[in-house]
């Protein structure tokens, strides 16, 4: 079984605004067992969205539909299904009194245009919104299933994961391909390709992967039943597991961050932050989990060397034989923040993010990263291309990475 | 003139890689006249590569397809595009001895499959590639104009900027429509309608205007002859200017932080952060910009309570009477980081970024951002929703815009 996509929206055309919707009902289908067949931007255009549909109902048996169903006279979403149908569009009169008492409730008189949303296409089920006026729908014509949904992603993924997925997943479950992604960093994507490799002729399912920074996403596909499919998942990811070690970090939406964060729960320890020029990134990166901060005490952004040292109190002598970006540096960042913010470990992040070197003329994209903990310090010293946010985005993954391996080595 | 774009992978019908590349490339075109039909995203598969090929060809006078230029038997692009266009492939000697080179500075041999990848098609034009070993093509048929460029990002908008841009911008002068973008901060998306309003019925190019967050993005599409249309969109910019006055931050690439640096150059002023809530994510965006270094001393993220009082000085008494999250701890914040970093400006954010409340038990998304400066505080009080990043991230791009008017109000 398989789906096809359709985003609706000018807006998307001229880049205003980034399409998400796309990667996240991808995602959303594919662990649900349905692969998507083909993604289309089109504009607000009634023969444009008409043309799309017709290619896509012609190919899966799924369409979800994004965009269109707002109250302006760009929104025609359902106008052309409905015409693709043949089907009419009625008012439902319930939405209508709920979006009027909406209006009411905060002293606003109900816009004529809004009307429009109330209107629903005959024989289609309604879905909730909870964060916005227009309904979205649901229809089952002529074996295929039509899905029409708002665009804007928060009230898209909110009503696609609790009316559509469930319905989904009943939907067809005599034959499905499920998904299951491991996450894997320190690992390279050619190393990985060789340790796959070693996994021999086994009967085993289709692996595919992609590197993204120091991170590997690998993607196991179990086809059959849903039962075949779960088993082939399970064996295969326990051979992985067994190849891999602690390269892998986690499974599905599992983050190095939110690894981190787990660990640092599961050992009860403290940490903080000294970064330079990763420039905050790190800790915002930590800070997105929630209950972080049961563990994590703080960080100090030390982007000049008067902070360096003031603050953080590393040695002026220290700083001007081996140099603000060196290992030692990177040690002592670590070590003093250990010390500053009394905390159980300690992360340090100095290099020279670019485009531009400093005094020192070591080469952009120069990073050492150090970890302290009661057991020591450990350094990494690397080199990092891809401009400023790059270099930002990879030294504060690979600081997670370090951090995650150090917890995990820690016995308690 | 107009295009239709062609984005090839299975990763971005799994949803394991995000697809920027349409918004990306929608931008570019639009900054140079051309609209964007529509976008499709197709698998590594000859046939649905070349229907969406196809149907591209039959309405755009212009095709951009990235990805499927690798050198793996799932990389079919070149292969496709002859086939429609009746076109053989040659080998360009030039390419291969270039990649054979690349191999062996680095002590390799060049695998056996790179060969393809200086398969080119008969007449088409080559495309330099600084970041990787796929080399771009461009073709002329039929009167369309068809381009091929590689599907990592990185790879693809330096390629496109460097030797495609310049070359769209000549291909056809006579009838454009030009875009300008300009940013605005400050003002609620229903406020600036009524402004627009207020322009009347002069003969004003087409305006449009997306909200994200705090910030409204306005585009202003000229057209007509080239000179024409940038008569129309100055016009337009400098009544939009009036009326919105300090609304409008900058145009096009600028973002809140890149204003900020600029400003704070322009004056000769440091400055200096305390965060909580948004845990690291404004210096985040502060550091983006390069060259910050030289304004920017340092931030806390004061992330604890004990980190507030014992290294930022505030008082304890103060914050058990007013809370961690209030007015007067956010100003407490901002001028206690002013001292400590002996800067010229400070902001403190202190807030609670969920998804769970703290004992004070005050509303999830409640946020307090304060700017010191030696003229005095100004603190803004806020009801932030959208989930712990979308709070991180409102209160830090509010934060910039406090500091970019607070700088926007000192005479140097």
């Amino acid at each position: 079984m398989q789906a096809d996509l359709i985003c609706i929206g000018n807006e998307l055309l001229t880049g205003l605004i980034e399409n998400s919707n796309t990667g996240f009902l991808a995602r959303r289908l594919w662990s649900a067992g349905i692969e998507v067949r083909e993604a289309t931007v089109v504009a607000d255009d009634r023969e444009a969205i008409k043309n799309a549909l017709e290619r896509a109902m012609e190919k899966s048996e799924i369409v979800i539909l994004t965009g269109g169903l707002g109250p302006t006279d760009d929104d025609m979403t359902k106008e052309a299904v409905a015409s693709i149908l043949d089907l009419q569009l009625v008012l439902n009169r319930e939405w209508l009194e709920r979006m009027e008492s909406f209006f009411s409730c905060r002293g606003i008189r109900m816009p004529e245009n809004n009307r429009k949303q109330a209107m629903v296409i005959e024989g289609a089920a309604l879905l909730e919104n909870q964060c916005g006026t227009a309904p979205g729908s649901m229809i089952e014509r002529e074996g295929r299933l039509i899905i029409m949904l708002p665009g804007p992603p928060n009230e898209m993924s909110l009503m696609f994961d609790q009316s559509v997925l469930p319905f989904i997943f009943n939907y067809n479950p005599g034959n499905v391909t499920m998904v299951k992604t491991l996450k894997c960093c320190g690992i390279g994507e050619s190393m990985l390709e060789e340790k796959i490799k070693m996994l021999g002729s086994w009967d085993f399912p289709p692996i595919s992967y992609i590197a993204r920074g120091f991170e590997v996403n690998l993607q196991i596909k179990g086809k059959g039943n849903a039962k075949e499919a779960a088993a082939a998942i399970e064996k295969a990811e326990k051979h992985l597991k067994s190849l891999l070690g602690d390269h892998i970090y986690g499974s599905e939406d599992d983050t190095l961050a939110s690894r981190v964060a787990e660990l640092l729960a599961e050992k009860q320890m403290t940490i903080a932050l000294a970064e330079s020029c990763s420039g905050g990134h790190l800790s915002d990166m930590l800070t997105d989990i929630p209950g972080i901060s049961k563990f994590y005490k703080g960080g100090l952004v030390a982007y000049s060397e008067e902070v360096k040292t003031s603050k953080l109190g590393l040695d002026q002598e220290l700083l001007k034989k081996e140099g603000l970006v060196s290992e030692a540096t990177a040690k002592a960042m670590a070590e003093a923040a250990r010390n500053y913010f009394n905390s159980d470990l300690a992360a340090g992040i100095t290099g020279l993010a670019g485009p531009d070197s400093d005094s020192s003329n070591k080469p952009v994209g120069l990073v050492y990263i150090a970890v302290s903990s009661a057991k020591g310090c450990q350094c990494k010293k690397m080199n990092l291309g891809g401009g400023r946010q790059m270099v930002k985005e990879r030294s504060s993954q690979l600081a997670l990475d370090m951090i995650r391996r150090t917890l995990l080595s820690i016995r308690t």
